[in-house]
């Protein structure tokens, strides 16, 4: 079961909808939850994989679950955006890649701006990147002692996504999210809890046990009681949630297609800078 | 004098205005203070007693005082809305009932958008439900560590109010207000004082004391300057809490003609289902 | 050196831009400081620093820095306005005096609105009024154990301003905002990292080692990045910040010409009041 600690998954067939290469997605006790299942890679993002999470996340939305789940397979969360992403130049160039990226992007954060039943984080292990911004935009985030929350934009000569740059403020004041956001300061779980992005921090060994049981009671809460609550919560930032997201991809296709980023990016590959 | 503790006091005539049958209303040393009343019933709110409120907030608006307080007789602060408001079914049926339940409400919210001096909490015991949710909208929130803050809207099939599904968020983090406003979760004292919802909690023994002197000394401060400084504050967010106020009802009267919210308070009547 | 204690220091020529009477303003390992020096009247501003702070910043906003400090001279960070700037009553009366002073802080608060860099306090002892209302705009602030932040309006007839009244309550919730803006609660730098105003907190005897040693590092980040990610940030908030900031100068410049406010600082004068 999805329960079942960090081990990777057999897929369960979850109904009629569609299948997954990079998730497991299976739905019990009334929860959906999406395993990102690229352990091996630390549940990089490809960009196949932004898909498959959109896709879902469309299926968690519309099947009869009470509660959707994203957690990752093995010993962490996730780290990030896959960096070879944008090492597959397509015919028009990077030009084209960076456009591309952003749209892929736009759509991505869509979905969680736009999921309308509660989403919960199970944060088994390290965070980077937009698995770290996105958190801002779920309803529980409940993470092992082990997890770590880092967002190392400028280190690759990159801007802060995700709605980050309002949702972080937000919760934690300007002057500690620009030092996460602008100044890659990694969180432990305890600091990530005391500053609202996460929701409870739990030892490692009982984690599973403990936020799963927690879960399952939850969901035998009221379903339309709980969605409509968290849409009437999601309606009073909507329209804002919008605007920033397409602020922040526009300067990140910028960002994408400047010096700075290239020469980070490439210093990365090269094993020169260090995250 | 209502610094007295625990026991519920007679009514003194404030000046000329209303006299309240649920609610002790008193202007001493510049403070206006309104005790909830009923303090058998853990001071629930009866369809009566939020027109009351409301009358007393608006007279102590107009009143020469400098602060006003609301507080509770009793061990409770308060118990929130009282449930049998909904038993008693007018002629044009539950839909009338929850129409005119919706108004109220409104009015009831808006009468704390809308207070033009600073008001204060002084959270004598535990707070259920709206009297928890409106705790966003006042200006100094003081506990007693035997406090609790409890908002068990989902478990009734209900939907938060009282700007909740703003304030929370804004004030607590998505993640934290969740767990509260579609999860249930009973805060403590100390931690809705950590998350910013309760400006400080004192230990039970010295609650009143340490409390009412610090009031005493604030309502010595010039007077136009704090009703001009809150007003100030408030203006920054105040078509935002009406919209969300509108929208909060609005969804509440749906939610109160579900199944889902007839069938939880159902229950809650035959003993079935525990808060 | 800026970083080096408590001594005000010589001016170092800042490249072509103005020299200053009452700030040291040096450019040094990409970072500009900023140190107000008037380390005789706790750093107090006067109507002339006022305007060299905004020409400082405009010059720091356009040199080669990647990062701009304001700090203080001496032991304290900075005591606020300046009250003998209330008693230089021009041939216009007060009511110019009042605009006057409206506009000009108008424009200072329009400054760090506007700074298009990341933007540090080092506070490196006791801080008073506009200097704590204006750290919400920071990107980071770091403060020695030694700091406090008091913003005592009311205790002077006056009400909050460098966009505090909508700041504040986002960053600490409205219960904890209150109680620093209306009732002049003074903070620790412990209880001031807490609410979320200041980044982190370290020992007075570490403190200035520490903090450069810190920000050095800082400043060596893609500036590019940095700046593009701080304006992302400010974009999502600058309308509100600039439609707050007027409404605030608008309040005090009627404030300034009230009763309450010329009895509190003719008291202040008098020795008869303490802040």
């Amino acid at each position: 079961t999805s329960e079942g600690g960090s081990e990777p998954v057999a897929a369960q067939a979850a109904g009629s909808g569609p299948t997954f290469k990079e998730l497991v997605v299976t739905t019990e006790d009334n929860i959906t939850t999406i395993m990102l299942n690229r352990p091996t890679k630390k549940n990089a993002i490809t960009t196949e994989m932004y898909n498959e999470i959109v896709a879902a996340l469309d299926q968690a939305a519309k099947d009869s679950s009470v509660l959707t789940v994203i957690t990752g397979a093995g010993d962490f969360y996730c780290s990030g955006n896959d960096l070879t992403n944008f090492t597959k130049i397509p015919e028009g160039g990077i030009e084209e890649l960076a456009k591309k990226s952003g749209d892929l992007l736009r759509n991505y954060i869509k979905a969680y701006i736009d999921f309308p039943k509660p989403l919960v984080a199970v944060v088994n292990g390290p965070a980077v990147g937009v698995s770290v911004t996105v958190m801002a935009l779920f309803d529980l985030v409940y993470a092992t002692d082990r997890a770590t929350f880092h967002t190392p934009f400028s280190k690759l000569g990159q801007s802060p996504e995700g709605c980050s740059s309002y949702t972080f403020p937000k919760i934690m004041g300007a002057s500690k999210a620009s030092e996460m956001l602008l100044f890659n300061k990694k969180l432990t779980a305890a600091q990530a809890c005391d500053q609202g992005l996460v929701t409870e921090v739990f030892p490692d060994a009982s984690f599973q046990t403990e936020v799963w049981s927690r879960l399952k009671a939850y969901a035998q809460l009221p379903p339309n009681s709980l969605a409509l609550s968290k849409q009437l919560i999601r309606a009073a930032e909507r329209e804002r949630l919008y605007a920033v997201n397409d602020a922040e991809v526009e300067r990140l296709v910028e960002r994408w297609l400047s010096d700075e980023c290239m020469a980070a990016i490439m210093g990365f590959f090269q094993g020169k800078s260090k995250l």
